[in-house]
Formats: C-alpha cells, sequence, structure tokens
C-alpha cells in the first residue's frame, strides 16, 4: 500500500491554514505526538510510517493504531520529509480530522483558560501541555489568534490538543454568554493585578491571559472579578507567557 | 559612517559557534535586547541601525549608545537583513564582546540554578529570563549545553543574559568544589522527587534542572541533598522545561 501523488499533494498544503480550513484535516507530526492522538482515540484519517522508524516504536503505533481501526501506510522516509513541516522529520505522521464545531452553550469544564490574541505557535503548544497537566481542560481561544492546527502548535503540544476541549474565535460577547450560563467568573491576569489567585471557594472561573506584547485590552481588565499577577523579585519587563500560564495554575492547584 | 565588506563578513559569521568563540564576539538582534545590553551596562563593540527604526526608537538607542560611548553605524536595511540570523529583523544589531572566563571560586549568589545538558536555544534564553524575574542571577551550565551566545538564546532571554553571572562548561567536578567552597547544598528536580522546594532557611542552594529528553544524571540525583518535584493534577509526560523553572523558582521565593 502506498500513496498517491494527489493525496502526497493533499497532505503537504495543510501546513497551509486555508487548506486545513477547507478539507477539516491537520497534520500530527512525530512519535509523541502520534501515539498520544492514538491513545486520546482522536479521529485520524491515516497513519503515514518510514522504515527508518525503530522497531519497537514502530510496533506499538501499528498495535494502537490496529485497536483503533486506523490506517498506516508505509512509505519511503523521503515522502515523509517532502509532508513534513520540519527539517528532519522522525518518520511518523499522522492526517487528523478537525473535529466539528461544538455547540457554543454545552457544558464546560472549569477551571478554563481564555487565550486573547496569542499569535505564538510554540507559546500556544506549550500553554496546552501546561493546561492539561494541571488538569484545566477547557482552552478558549479569542478571534486572531495563532491556528490552533498549524503543526508548530500541535507540536508543542505534545499531544495534550487531543485531550482537551478546545473553543476557537471566542469573543468578549460568547465569554459573557458562558458566564452567565454556567454562573462562573472571569478573572484576568496583568501586571496591575493584586492577587495571586481568585478569592473563590471551587474552580468555576475562566483565567484570561493576553499576548505577551499586547496583554489583555480593557474591556477584559474591566469585566473581570479580579485581576491577578505573579510578584517580581528581580528584574524585568514580563514573563514569558507560558511561563505564566504554569505559575497561575500552579498557584491555583495549591489549596 | 559605514561598515566596510570585512566587517560585513564577519558579523555575518557570528551566527556560528566556533566564530564567536575565534572572535570573542556575538550578535545582539533586535529592539528590546541591544536596549537592555546598553542599559545594564555590556561591553558592545558597535550597533548597527537602518532609518526603518521608528525615530523615538532611534532616538532612545543613540542617546543610550552616547552615555555608554558605544558607536552607532547607520546601515541600509539589506545590510542588517544579511547580518542577521532572523527573517525579518527589526532593524537593530549590536556586536557584542564575550566576557573573559570568571575565576571559578569567585564569589556566587544565592540560589544559582544548574543546567545540564540543555539543548533547546528558546527554552534557554526563557530560563535566563525567568531566573531573573525571580532574582536568581547565577546560571551554570554543564558540558554539552546549547550555545549562551547563540543568535537564539539571546534573543530568547530579552537582555536578561547582560545581567546574570553565566558560567558555561562547569562539570559536577566542579560543582563539588563550588559546594565545599561556599557551604551550600545541591537539590535536584527529577520526576521522582518528594519535596516542593529546599527544606532550607536560606537561600544557599543550588538548583539542578536536566533536560527534558532525558533528565538529570544519576551522580546528580544522588548528589543532592534532596530532590524536587512539581505535583501532576492531570496528563501528560513532563512539563515544558522553562515552565518548571518559573514555577520551582516561584514556589521557592513564596516564603
Amino acid at each position: 500500500m502506498t500513496i498517491s501523488r494527489a493525496e502526497k499533494s493533499l497532505y503537504r498544503s495543510l501546513k497551509i491554514k486555508k487548506e486545513r480550513e477547507e478539507t477539516g484535516l491537520f497534520l500530527v507530526e512525530g512519535i509523541k505526538p502520534v501515539t498520544e492522538a492514538l491513545l486520546a482515540g482522536f479521529p485520524l484519517e491515516r497513519i503515514l510510517i518510514s522504515d527508518n522508524v525503530a522497531e519497537s516504536e514502530r510496533l506499538r503505533i501499528l498495535s494502537l493504531a490496529n485497536d483503533k481501526n486506523v490506517a498506516v501506510v508505509s512509505v519511503a522516509y523521503p515522502e515523509i520529509d517532502q509532508i513534513s513541516s520540519l527539517l528532519n522529520p522522525e518518520g511518523v505522521l499522522a492526517v487528523a480530522k478537525i473535529s466539528a464545531k461544538e455547540n457554543l452553550l454545552a457544558p464546560l469544564t472549569y477551571p478554563a483558560l481564555y487565550l486573547w490574541q496569542i499569535n505564538d505557535p510554540g507559546n500556544l503548544g506549550t500553554i496546552l501541555r501546561t493546561a492539561l497537566w494541571f488538569d484545566c481542560r477547557t482552552i478558549l481561544l479569542s478571534p486572531e489568534s495563532v491556528d490552533i492546527y498549524s503543526p508548530k502548535v500541535v507540536r508543542g503540544a505534545m499531544g495534550a490538543n487531543f485531550r482537551l476541549t478546545l473553543r476557537t474565535n471566542v469573543d468578549i460577547h460568547q465569554i459573557e454568554m458562558i458566564l452567565a450560563h454556567d454562573n462562573s467568573s472571569l478573572w484576568a491576569t496583568d501586571s496591575s493585578g493584586t492577587f495571586d489567585k481568585p478569592t473563590l471557594a471551587d474552580d468555576r472561573f475562566i483565567l484570561a491571559f493576553g499576548s505577551e506584547s499586547h496583554g489583555l485590552p480593557p474591556e477584559i481588565l474591566q469585566r473581570a472579578a479580579g485581576v491577578l499577577c505573579i510578584n517580581k523579585y528581580g528584574y524585568g519587563e514580563s514573563l514569558n507567557l507560558a511561563v505564566s500560564v504554569g505559575i497561575m495554575l500552579h498557584t491555583i492547584r495549591q489549596k
């Protein structure tokens, strides 16, 4: 079994956002992300694997794919290389299906993150991975954020994206609807903040983070029940965004 | 004033580690890192600036450079572009001097970080920035770590590298000498850890972190006074290294 020229051309095109949107497909690259997609039962169209992958890893992927009924196609390494977004791909990639839009008012889990215009794909991937570690399983992204299905985000997430509830294009009006429907609260993060964590008895809150360069807009800061910050002990203008998310979620979990 | 062909060729070569070592020079790219180098009084050979830089930022750099007696050369944007390691450089770069090796037994400040075979330059840059925020001003790097003067590290550090004490090629034997000389202790981080922070009355400790893929070697884990870890509440194999450093340093600062 091999792949046709048309398939190869389709898969190569998935590096481009417009093509992902039109086809409803995205690329998952590398042993760890592909394994995690399989373990999470995420819908995969197929897996491509080349013979440079170590036997033990190859067998693990084949066995998992068999359990989940996903087709695995053996290809030559140059084929992977041509499809991949990476300079030195590991020799495994999957073509995955973008899930259909969820009902906006389906129940969320709390605490949730609201990320405002995050544009660094590496940061977003790391944030997804960090959120899952701290059992924060709902991630809401504002309009004009980096595409969550871009290869760099998927790679940085190390598989976390397959286990999280991700909603894109969530504007402040939709946040208002969620808060009203769920009777939950919104907490913002900003260097002007005065709390180190939400002053609540439960986890029913959405924690909002802005981009490193612009922070959160005034309408979110004003709407928030409180503004959180991380104390500075030394010198610097700001912390890296993913580092900030990690520190905040860790603080929240320490009751 | 402009730059000669020989100078341009020298500056372009500074993307390569061997050339940096031979010349004792490295590149600082972008408005923020160059401004921070000037503010910190770091030794700069010269600054190149092109006319696409906004007037206010141009004047700020010129004024700071004048205070610190650093030559600023106006060049055309394509010249910056040819020297730079970036796809879309901001139009400012500095050529900085690698400081002479410090005496190994000169006093360190505590807490200090010991980074073992860190090979991701983006992670290392973010760690430097995070360490300075939490006033952890001594960073020791093991042999076989990424070069601290590589453009990606310098860029990710956002200027923190100009205010930290950085020592490279520090092996476990040298760590032993430092511990004995300073009467300080070594704490390791590992998923097998049992403490969330050092159980000490003061800050006289070195906190060791391994690479994401391999962690710390047994000789460091065995030598440590204690092993620290970050509790997992959800799912995942590990946290990003810079996120882990941020959470640990934040925890240490919360007395």
